[in-house]
């Protein structure tokens, strides 16, 4: 498993994502930016907007390489001289407030030509509304995917989604969660090629796990309240990812392309001073629901 | 001078800017929000909306005290064991986009009981559209001011305004900058009393600074374009608060009161993938303005 091959499975693997996009949407089509990096590498950022299913999202792909800076060193940890960066990043903001954002990542990292590398990952859910089915459907599909690798995997990914993607700030969940990994290697107890072929299988199923929420969500016309809530729940995905995320600050510490960084940025976002919701609507029950962690599967 | 008199004054300056802004809004009134910090202190946010002028703004004031934890210490650099701190926190988004976003802070800082102390401050102007005679105008109001304590002052803190309101993956200023410093105590040649005058006569240069740009600026009826443009400056002010903020960070971190610290944000933001701007339009002009530093007064 060289550097190379992750490289461009990769690569493939945005292009067959970005194609199944287009399938479930059935209207826009991405656009390629091509980019490089000062001090090597460089990436294709492709981008999709104002779509029937999907208002605003994008599917990075990225491999670059370069000596550790001085800041990465601080803000990232990093202990090496000279990284090699490879990964796919999807952030898609649909139009419709019932339909979920998503968010997947797959990644592969080496220090100093290999002498340590990791697999990091995941993908996770933040539906504007909650559908409880919808949420176990989701977990299941992830669980089934993992369990073809280790057993193990789901419920350690799954509670490290948990305490990743929530806002101690908030004391709030940023969505339903699903699978987070970080620093995966060898003592795992799998081969590296089947950490990149766990990778790969998220991967695969990303878009068949959209298009199943997608297809069990009843559209009605749109209102102004789920707007409204639509744009709140957005605002809290920038404090997340402005905030927390680790990919956005390894991006921004790394000197990548903001552009291709903070495509994961939604269209518009709302704030209001103290946010008052209504006693019982689906607003406080959704809000209600993120204050807790669920186990999705018994 | 005891943090007990300091914290009064920082309080009755809250008030005084509160009446002047309602003033300046003639329509929209403030209203006060009392909370308590567990760990020690608390404050009053105050906070105002869907005014004449004014869309969403708060002057915050707050006194905390307690431990220093272990998050403060690592993400603040905070050497010593007990904090008192307080200050008055101001950010404003103005309606109408030819008003400009304005924001300041003065803050009183102590460690373990007065063994090291320190102030800190600033005021800033971020204009969705630069107007370069009142850009001097602000900046030679700040260094009137400025030039009463020492001559010293205006110049250094004009840089360091610079250098801090910057956002390095954008390559850009967050305004027209104005003066900012921090940990400022004795060793600047003045007394303490002399640099909590200081602190106090920013906080009240500030709302008649503000009075001054609205008073002189000609509002014509408001267009698409226009608002679209403040909604990305608006977001531009999102990723610099949670990107860079100190005081959005040291609120986050020493477990302040979330909806005091985030009533900075704007109350809409846009976010556009790679963004075009018309060549010789107003807003290309402003972006260009903001990627370059500027001296206002020779």
């Amino acid at each position: 498993m060289t550097r190379k091959e992750i490289e461009e499975s990769y690569r493939g693997l945005q292009l067959h994502i970005c194609q199944a996009l287009e399938e479930i949407d059935g209207q826009a089509r991405f656009i390629e930016d091509p980019w490089t990096r000062e001090e090597g590498g460089g990436g294709y950022t492709r981008t999709i907007s104002n779509g029937r299913i999907f208002e605003k999202g994008g599917v990075a792909f990225s491999a670059v390489h370069g000596p550790v800076s001085e800041a990465m060193k601080k803000q990232l940890n990093l202990d090496g001289e000279y990284f090699f960066a490879t990964g796919v990043s999807i952030v898609l903001h649909p139009k419709h407030p019932r339909h979920p954002i998503i968010h997947m990542n797959v990644r592969y990292f080496e220090l100093d030509n290999g002498a340590t590398y990791w697999f990091g990952g995941g993908i996770d859910l933040t539906p504007h509304y909650v559908d409880r089915t919808l949420a176990v459907d989701f977990h299941q599909q992830l669980k089934e995917t993992s369990d073809q690798f280790s057993e193990a995997f789901y419920p350690k990914f799954k509670d490290w989604a948990d305490r990743y993607f929530y806002l101690p700030h908030r004391e709030e969940s940023r969505g339903i969660g699903g699978v987070f990994f970080d620093h995966l290697d060898e003592t795992c107890g799998l081969t590296k090629s089947q950490i990149f072929e766990y990778c790969m299988s998220l991967g695969h199923l990303f878009p068949k796990a959209y298009k199943h929420q997608v297809d069990s969500i009843q559209i009605m016309e749109v209102t102004e309240k789920e707007l409204n809530w639509q744009a709140v729940r957005r605002g809290r995905y920038v404090e997340f990812n402005l905030l927390h995320d680790r990919g956005t600050k390894f991006g921004i510490y790394s000197g990548g392309r903001t552009e291709s960084i903070l495509m994961s940025m939604p269209p518009r976002a709302n704030w209001e001073y103290n946010l008052e919701l209504e006693e019982g609507s689906e607003e406080a029950e959704t809000l209600a629901f993120l204050r807790k962690t669920h186990e999705f599967i018994k």
